[in-house]
């Protein structure tokens, strides 16, 4: 579905001025380097300023007041936040209508589950007895919802999902293909050399707001609950281990593993590939960096990095002298011998 | 589903004593803090005697003959292993009662496939010809079983799980979400610059007892078996390549990925993402750290941490100065300016 | 199904010769070690020729003109590239015919998708409208395809993979199993403490021979597009993140990470659990090690290895010395004693 809007009609969709032809028609969004002359791009800092005088974009959004770019012959749009701009205005230009309500034929729906309005459910979906779903939910084909799970108003649950029974998820939560919410977490007693298994009976918890990316698996609680805080968004294939606790509007990149019982901040970012050991807290607003192992409870506003992690500016300086190690250990010998015979003339 | 036991009750079940009030009733569990009067809570060491006291739990489990915790107004169950009848408890309190037996109308089943007893196939699951499927076998909705898939009494797949053709599953083996069994392992022979797909002909076979989470990948053998021993538990996002060979009741932790060709000894623990490269044993018992890559056979009963994995002493002497080689290169240079003046002296 | 050969017919197949029996009867495939009378079995190297004397393989696959294994008493099959030939034997005994052509009954199949000939389309599979198969296309049990996806001629897709709308895949491309193409890209503008969703609006391409493990998962791009190019074969739980772009023949290892708007050189090979950061570049014919961190541009050709990569070589040295770092520390400071000594009598 294309759809057509002049430069104009944008600029007033997002509040911005236009600087060259308002008449412009925009019918896509493309980067700077392979926009065309219906496209708009953006241009969020003065580094691509090379590109943007040689994009063929129909438009730019920059921002105004910034490096002074008009007047180049390229149609700018002018707007206090050009992100936020771009983010509205792709919205406008590629909407996405949802699935039309109704149970498809080829769903699987037991007769106590309770739905509210305008709910889809896509075909080969299972939903399980006791299920909720609150108005404008869309389980979209071949998802699993087990007994009992609460799924709030205008959630979006992605193509071969499994949902555990007893789980609860808020409103506007978005969750990607093939991810698992509620899966036991990995307990076990050991008697003698064998692991007997610790029922999990726990649940998951997932805030409003929530956009947790595909193949996740999110552990149920032993027992309570299994934390993700509203707002917080998880990126593919992190492991949540059970009774995780994780705060509000955090960014959690892919590949990320928490083991279990560990408690995340508000705010906190955790970069791709990161670990963090189980029963610790890394405290609000704080960063840990790609690949890095937490080992230590974190302080928090603070940066880490490393394996282990250590403050950011601590592990760039021992870090920076890794490589010259072959170099100092020269130098050592060097120097262990000028002594030696220095303390030979000495005698 | 609530289940209500007097405490006197559930002493029984575990062989333990009550002090206090055996005829409370218990009807849930919990963890010290967030245990209400009707739970039962436990208390597996003394370093938690604080939230002990400070609980509301309306009894703790705590071991007999330990912290001496009697008389100080809360009902105590004293058992010899606290985590073992904490287990016991557990499945007492929330029974999961296995799907009913039969087929749903919504599941394909090849006429082929021959079933044990009371075998329950969920909707939407998939079993195709020569399969066999013990007593007692549970088939979550949206699962795929390849063709002459055998699968033992009493073995449980969750939703949305893939087992390839050929896959030999044991008795009592669980297998959450969305993991795939049998996937090609991932060999090519390179002719030019291309890679031309090695044939994976070979099966997977899963021991009795073997539990395995959610997003697992098993590769299939290229000829012969990869196998997963009796026992082993395996947590989420696990990888395990082509002809790789696990010993028996070991443990896997989330993330860990281990190559081709690779055995791994009866009751290793491989922590959280750890890696381990193709070709390669890690002997009986040995332990390996968090994200620790293993390049080389490692012994029996050994400790191993690091990248690439070190003996764990070894890794935590030389770990514990790369944060002080910022202060070593200073001292190094100082020394050097201190011998120069030393020479210069006593020419 | 047991195909039956005998070892002439093998040799004529592969354009190899036979030493000692052609006559013997092959109908399996297996490594020396677990080889029977009947199965044929490869020997790339002289490192395994006690491997190759002890085996009771029917016959062995041996390099011509390699180690003069002529005469034990061992039927050899000689070849140019005994890998080729062990691939093509493989195939040879262990056909894999496709599933019939046809939709299952219960496929839920838009009525404006286009097929080619002989497209088969598995039980609970799900296929949207404007949907493009081609001829020969295999679509198995529970896969979702959204609205608009093109599949070029032969490619299979194997069971509850995810296919969001839009995505563009190539000839003879393998999916393997519970796989997600096409899921949003990790993107957000932050206005205050929130994360505002991106609109991930572009598609992902996928390249002909392309062949990709089970429970990857590659993002669509913002705009534009996330290409995976021609020939390149990625292993199990790989992440692609959006507008990745991935060169031909490229080797990706199990657990890799690729964040968004990084380009990737043809030939490029990353060892397991590698990670590369976003917007940088690997030029052509490079080889990432396990579990190294790529955090820079790295030119084409090269061998990078560590936390974060370093030139193979210089990385090797430095790491050599980390397990030395005590005792270096320890000779520092018994050399500062001994100038402080020298310097005390220079006084």
């Amino acid at each position: 579905m294309t759809v057509k809007k002049t430069l104009e009609e944008l600029a007033v969709l997002v509040g911005g001025r236009v600087a060259g032809d308002g008449s412009v028609v925009i019918t896509g969004a493309a980067g700077l380097e392979g926009a065309g002359p219906g496209d708009i791009s953006f241009c969020a800092s003065s580094k691509y300023a090379r590109l943007l005088e040689a994009t063929d974009a129909g438009a730019v959004i920059v921002r105004d007041g910034g490096a002074g770019d008009e007047g180049k012959g390229i149609n700018l749009l002018l707007v206090e936040n050009p992100m936020l701009a771009w983010t509205a205005i792709l919205k406008e230009l590629s909407p996405q209508p949802p699935p039309p309500p109704g149970v498809h034929p080829g769903a699987e729906v037991h007769p106590d589950a309770v739905f509210g309005r305008d709910v889809s459910i896509g075909a080969n979906a299972f939903v399980d007895c006791g299920v909720r779903l609150g108005d404008g939910v869309v389980i979209m084909p071949g998802v699993y919802i087990g007994r009992d799970v609460r799924i709030g108003d205008g959630t979006v649950i992605y193509p071969n999902v499994s949902i555990r029974e007893g789980t609860k998820i808020g409103k506007r939560v978005v969750i990607h293909c093939n991810s698992v919410i509620g899966g036991d977490g990995f307990g076990y007693v050991k008697v003698g050399s064998r692991h007997h298994k610790i029922p999990q009976v726990g649940i998951v918890r997932i805030g409003d707001d929530v956009e947790i990316g595909a193949c996740v698996t999110v552990d149920r609680a032993t027992t309570g609950e299994t934390v993700i805080g509203r707002g917080t968004k998880i990126d593919n294939l992190v492991q949540f281990g059970h009774n995780v606790r994780i705060g509000e509007d955090a960014i959690i990149v892919a590949q990320v593993g928490i083991a279990g019982s560990t408690t995340v901040g508000n705010r906190v970012t955790l970069a791709g590939q990161a670990g963090v050991i189980d029963h610790i807290e890394i405290g609000d607003d704080t960063t840990v960096g790609a690949q890095s192992l937490v080992k230590n409870i974190l302080p928090p506003k603070g940066v880490f990095t490393g394996y282990p992690a250590l403050p950011h500016g601590e592990w760039l300086r021992a870090q920076s002298i890794f490589s010259k190690l072959p170099e100092m250990k020269k130098k050592l010998r060097e120097l262990e011998k000028k002594v030696e015979a220095l303390e030979g003339k000495g005698k």
